[in-house]
């Protein structure tokens, strides 16, 4: 028996399984669903000590005083108490549901049509978390042991669709037991059905707010205009500074702690059939892509750091004509990072920025609220990720790609709190609807998935990864 | 007896009947005090029968279907069937009067406190009409006439202050009676009390709106940011491009009608004592002046024309962060125009400036509300302001230098729709508190102004305008 007959002759339970979690709603936005969110917890916790998990644990996540949604902790040791511990991530909480008459069928009654299965956490995110329960199953079926090669940990919050507002305490309070190697994310997708791919890093990002004063009040400008600096005018040149001709950021320093795209990334990006034209239009955007030079539009979304205005006010915003010179001008920007940059550096650079191009007579402040969201890479030659990539090829039989994410979830807080790399192992698609009605997976996918997670504890103990025991 | 000695023995009588006009609450701005409009224009219209005048009328502004507060229309003949025609303009309506409790005596009971008269109106713009009645009388009694030495004529609107929203039409509806070959402006002031000045021309203006669209709607800036033109950045880049190194404007066509300044104005302009640092603290404005290269503060707000941004809004202005690339973003402008710049031609300049700098991808639109105010000028060098200049030296005993104004009213249009030069005579101060509580007049300049009027006709008379005769 090899694993894909294992996954193919366990199949029907599999997604049996699965109906019944998908069944739970678990809308961890919505207070009244506090109760689902801890019966699908429950239901997990119960899955996986029927899997053969040493422990599985339910971690409420109220500790630091608002209750939160609860997440499952489990662990399966490995037999050889020096093997690599690898920490699955992913959460089985789900999106709202809204606008319900979308729906073809009721989002929390599971419905197969065409090789699809329908309903809200299909993809996003129980359909692949409980791939690797499907997963381990395999992988000792063929190995005949009855621990894994390595010591797995699993760790599903609850609360992802909510910005994971306790997360961040739930590692930092629990990194011994959550200690590990490697991260092993499952919560991402891949390029297509056809294109196997995998993603290596995510953009962090750090926000500012840039506050001009010029008069103590606003200025008749037919009295004053055009014999004092007016904040408009030097918040517009602020904002058009912010990039020079070629689309480089100017901010100070803002390129010092980018680690710049391999030729073989690049390489591995440029062979995705990325349809540009189709991409702008699922934007509504009419015109062409444009960014900063150098680089193609999928390198600029993920791999380049931007400097974006989100927001910006001053003046006379009403209906008709104002003919002052305004008192304030306001401006909310968002920088999308990328490794290896710190987001108090850039804000730090933005002062500097601001300071050294407010001409006299205009106070500016920069504030930026919270720590930001630091970026999160690995190296796509790193040991996890060619082990990833090697279990992922395995399974689809072709070669893997490289992807990257422009925008951040929880994973940065994974990789600098736990201290370990990420691997990102998923299969949902673009087309899975995650987050509107109609969300599905594509079955056969997700058995690959299950498949690729049975390769993935023999790669990784193959590769034995370098900082195999650090930290435990 | 000269005309001082007549103005100081009807002075009393010239301060009683004001009193008794300044008592009348003609706030044209308030529809509760239209009847008191009416009864200041009644008010005025028995003052000028009383005063001598052939004709004296009440025009009522409503003929377009709004009502309106009346205007007063009053003519006295010159003996001459060729003497020139002068036509007075000036206002009886006045502003508001909040917040009441500031005021130390009630604005419509008029207080005499150490050679002031206090009450709303008093300078803005009562008391300065009011002197031209005495200027003619003095003008008579001197002369032995019973006709002055060119024909007055008198036109005091009653919506200034609100706008003149019926100005232009009253204008041209009456535009064969109200023909005349220079109009008398008395609703401007002097430099300072010692430092007695004319104005010689007012800013023009006109509005323009930027409307930019780029996507349907706002993209989530991670997955887009980057990759897509952000209007908001071309917004910024826009308005920071109207301008360039040396503050000129860069619209095309901007300058092509801009009158330059004539060496003797900017001469007379620096003698005049102007302290820069008290003006920005007036403004509240900490910093230093800024503006156009090449011209004095002076010089920039009163003879160069300017673009200027109003206010300006897009994208997420709410609190807290939104990481988006938003769908639109929108400013809106006023140009400060001088002759000879044309109102539409500027708006026309900045469409295309706007089409020229919008990059593929963006939607741009550019929209003008109104027409416009055109601006005002007439060359200190010509012969009715040289009249007028003669008039206000011999009143003041010492010379009299120019000055221009950075705003317009509805001086514009009388120049426009009569066709006529302006020649303005007023002796209004800064220190007046006009719009303001304890608004007030310098009684002794008010007299001076009377002064000026009585010479005004002689000079006028002699001066015979080369356009005499013309469009009556």
């Amino acid at each position: 028996m090899d694993v894909r007959d294992y996954i193919e002759s366990h199949a029907a339970e599999f997604f049996g399984a699965l109906r019944e979690w998908l069944a739970i709603p678990s809308i961890s936005a919505d207070p009244a669903r506090l109760d689902d969110v801890r019966r699908s917890a429950e239901w997990l916790k119960e899955h996986l000590t029927g899997t053969g998990f040493d422990v599985a644990e339910i971690w409420p996540t109220d500790a630091a005083g608002s209750p939160g949604p609860a997440a499952v902790f489990a662990e399966w040791r490995a037999s050889d108490p020096d093997a690599p511990v690898a920490l699955v991530y992913g959460h089985h909480d789900v999106q709202p549901v809204e606008p319900l008459a979308e729906w073809d069928s009721p989002p929390f009654e599971p419905a197969e049509r065409g090789g699809l299965l329908f309903g809200r956490g299909a993809s996003d995110d129980k359909g692949q978390v409980l791939f690797h329960a499907l997963g381990v199953r395999a992988n000792l079926a063929v190995s005949g042991a009855t621990r894994p090669p390595v010591t797995i940990k699993v760790l599903i919050e609850g609360e992802e669709e909510s910005g994971s507002p306790h997360f961040a305490d739930l590692l930092r309070a629990n990194a011994g037991r959550l200690a590990c190697d490697v991260v092993v994310v499952t919560d991402t997708g891949m390029w297509a059905a056809d294109v196997p791919s995998m993603c290596v890093g995510m953009r962090g990002v750090v926000d500012a707010e840039i506050d001009l004063r010029g008069p103590e009040r606003d200025l008749h400008s037919g009295s004053f205009g055009g014999g004092v600096p007016n904040p408009l005018h030097v918040l517009a040149d602020l904002l058009s500074g912010l990039h020079d001709r070629d689309g480089h950021v100017t901010v100070p320093g803002f390129y010092d702690g980018v680690l710049p795209i391999s030729a073989d990334e690049r390489e591995q990006i440029a062979r995705l059939p990325f349809d540009e034209k189709a991409w702008l239009a699922e934007a509504g955007h009419s015109g062409a892509a444009a960014g900063e030079i150098g680089y193609s539009t999928l390198e600029r979304i993920w791999t380049r750091p931007t400097a974006e205005v989100n927001g910006m006010w001053g003046g006379h915003t009403g209906p008709g004509g104002k003919t002052i010179v305004p008192a304030e001008a306001h401006a909310k920007l968002s920088f999308r990072l990328v490794a290896n940059q710190q987001p108090d550096a850039v804000v730090a650079g933005l002062r500097q920025y601001v300071t050294d191009h407010t001409p006299p007579g205009i106070q500016a402040t920069v504030t930026s609220h919270g720590s930001g969201v630091r970026p999160c890479f690995s190296a796509p030659d790193s040991p996890p990720v060619l082990a990833g990539r090697r279990a992922m090829e395995r399974s689809f039989g072709q070669q893997v790609l490289f992807t990257r994410e422009g925008g951040s979830g929880p994973e940065a807080d994974l990789a600098d709190i736990l201290g370990a790399p990420l691997v990102f192992i998923g299969v949902g698609l673009d087309a899975d609807r995650i987050h509107a009605p109609n969300e599905r997976v594509d079955m056969a996918l997700l058995l690959k998935g299950a498949e690729a997670a049975a390769y993935l504890w023999d790669e990784l103990a193959a590769a034995r990864p370098s900082a195999a025991g650090q930290g435990r």
